[in-house]
């Protein structure tokens, strides 16, 4: 694999992070640029993610590159039944760097086993999303001026939220506390745990989103809890609500609390929590460009501190 | 509001649409620039057109401006359930400027209550649509010499007719005699009849597409029957040729008259017409570059003039 | 039609041929440049192609020109019936050149007829690819440090295949021998055979894809054999292994024989194929870039060598 390439959030060690952060933190000073005159990347979007394609299409296009690729595979050669191999090689002809999103987990780690191009992974299956977990790091450094000693609540869908369990394998390095908050059929799975007790890493699990935990937090981390996840339709319909973030519940916070969610939200976080001054997810997503500009330029070895 | 943003052509007075029309002039003169440096425009097309997306795109790339967007609301985020409130928020974080294109009457509007960042309509249902009445009123100036005490025929759908609607609007300030042609099922609707009485503008209609009218008229504006309008097809099929133009109808017309069209056309102007002096309705699309670089630069608060 | 298009390889004589691919050639030395700044390129695909649209969007990208377009007609005012003329004088107004890939054979040069601009044809139908024949002569060229007196071999569908007709034809300059291996149902054409004769070029026919045909051949041209092409689908299970090369053939080759494809290839060339000097087909894809920057720079009358 190109070492350029990211494909997983534990492919970077704790300095690593850490500088990522801080080019975050320079783009954001200076998201305009000329740094890649000249570079070509492809955002090759297998399945649809506007969200994710627009961020990093504006995170090229601010520094200066240009964007080629596709959206959605129905218009890609795949339909054609071409193997996603020919279709990286050939892609690798045309461009400096290739953004995946892909419907397969394994689909990036293994492009970018034969790319000769650096291959940034935008999400893979249920699998790994690691420019989502950075601009997640980039917001919590960014509200509370340090990752270190924080207590995070995770709540709604712990069993196949990816972007939970990179978060709480990312936060490893800065002895977090966790609160697990989900119902029985979405709990944090026992491999998430064991890391923890394994990292010796402080972890709490219920199933009641109670007002005293959320008391205890400084960062509260929603997810979606998606209907398909449930065999049993009932179930759904009874933990549905359980899970839905109000402004009332923020009333007795810390004041450093804010609120992230990956977007996008449906019911799970109210209205009225919009004009809070906890609501972050919005600025969140903004970090994501300045995350992405960074992770972009690291794939193709430019610094913009040298 | 943002007041940089354009929704509806009612939003300009009289002196904001001869100082937009300048810029148009301008930019015909001077297509291409680097006004936009450093700019990123987001086109969200919640609904597909490409003439309008492919003439914004365009704009902005001649003007040295990046584009983002979608093509079509099925590839975006809304497929999730997301609010069209939490897609505005999340490119807002991205682009300087959205240009946007929905299926809903007033989605544009509501967009630019909350947006951070100007919005430009690019049409919003039947509602509004104001860079094309701009560069309608441009393409009459060019033609005429002016846009004072001219006679304007409307031909076709005038009930469902946006485009009409808002030129109507447009010219009022410009003292315009109107001829509706129409038949009963899509006559003007009668507060764009009354509008015209409380502004003293003489108008006349009639169910006839008479050389008659032709003959006294500067500016002949076709515009498509849709079959979809008509509750009873057979009431279609009987009224759907009546307003069709042939080349033979415009042998006694005033030398300086244009006929225009919003464009896609069927077969409302034969393409016999297309070889006539009178012909303008391509020309007419060309002008939409130009007056959409100046409502972008208007909504961006640049002035190529200063 | 504008001398600037191209839309059919046979618009090209001996020298201009030789032109494009000495410019090509300075492409490959030279990717990036300025040579289409303030140039807008269109790309309009009525039907998908990710492979061409990426090649020519990297292409005028590197180039330092801008894109707008479409990749699939469904999203473009066709839905609406506009005629392509219009869709054409529509797009002429915004762009300096149109790509264009059609599903219909003589599309392009129609288009050719009414567009004040040049057109590039990307593909019309089964008809004509010219910017696909280029890359393949420019590959040929590279890998055989000439085009002439070389023997070519082209295997599989032979009747239907789009680009063997015109590699066929435009080689015809050069004086090649030609062994054509395809069953009976995919057969060269009697025209091209005739166009041969008449041309005094040698060619063989023969159903047997043997390692004595691959081991007096120069350039081996294999290409898909599509289940849809067969009417009898017996036949088509009968028939669709005889032409599949696996890199065991290629033992007994010349040392200067390189595999080319058009690409997608799906079962036509076995994987272990991919790892033998022979193998070409990823390069030439590659090569296609260099290509087409240099047709794109001819129909702009921009020249890089001056």
């Amino acid at each position: 694999m190109d070492n350029k390439s990211l494909i997983s959030i534990s492919d970077l060690n704790k300095d690593e992070i850490l500088a990522l952060l801080q080019r975050a933190q320079y783009f954001e000073q200076n998201p305009n640029s000329h740094l890649l005159q000249g570079k070509v990347v492809a955002t090759l979007f297998f399945e649809p993610s506007t969200r994710t394609r627009l961020s990093f299409e504006t995170a090229v296009n601010r520094l200066g590159g240009r964007v080629i690729g596709f959206s959605d595979a129905k218009t890609s050669s795949q339909s054609k039944g071409e193997t996603l191999k020919d279709t990286i090689m050939m892609v690798s002809n045309y461009a400096d760097l290739i953004v995946m999103r892909h419907y397969l987990e394994g689909a990036a780690r293994y492009a970018s086993e034969i790319a000769p191009i650096p291959i940034i992974n935008a999400g893979d299956g249920a699998n790994q999303h690691p420019s989502q977990t950075m601009l997640d790091l980039y917001s919590i450094y960014k509200t509370q001026g340090r990752l270190t000693d924080l207590t995070i609540t995770m709540v709604g869908d712990l069993k196949y939220g990816r972007t939970v369990h990179s978060l709480l394998e990312a936060m490893h390095y800065f002895n977090p506390t966790f609160n697990f908050v989900a119902c029985d059929e979405l709990k944090m799975p026992e491999q998430y745990k064991q890391f923890c007790r394994g990292k010796g890493i402080a972890y709490q699990e219920t199933r009641d989103f109670s007002e005293e935990i959320i008391n205890q937090t400084d960062i509260l981390y929603m997810t979606r809890v998606q209907r398909e996840r449930f065999s049993d339709i009932m179930e759904y319909e009874r933990v549905k609500n359980l899970y839905n973030l109000h402004a009332a519940m923020l009333q007795g916070c810390r004041p450093n609390l804010k609120v992230l969610h990956p977007l996008p939200r449906i019911t799970e976080i109210s209205q009225d929590v919009d004009d809070t001054p906890q609501a972050y997810y919005f600025e969140q997503a903004r970090n994501g460009l300045y995350a992405r500009q960074a992770i972009i330029c690291r794939a193709l070895g430019i610094d913009p501190l040298l």
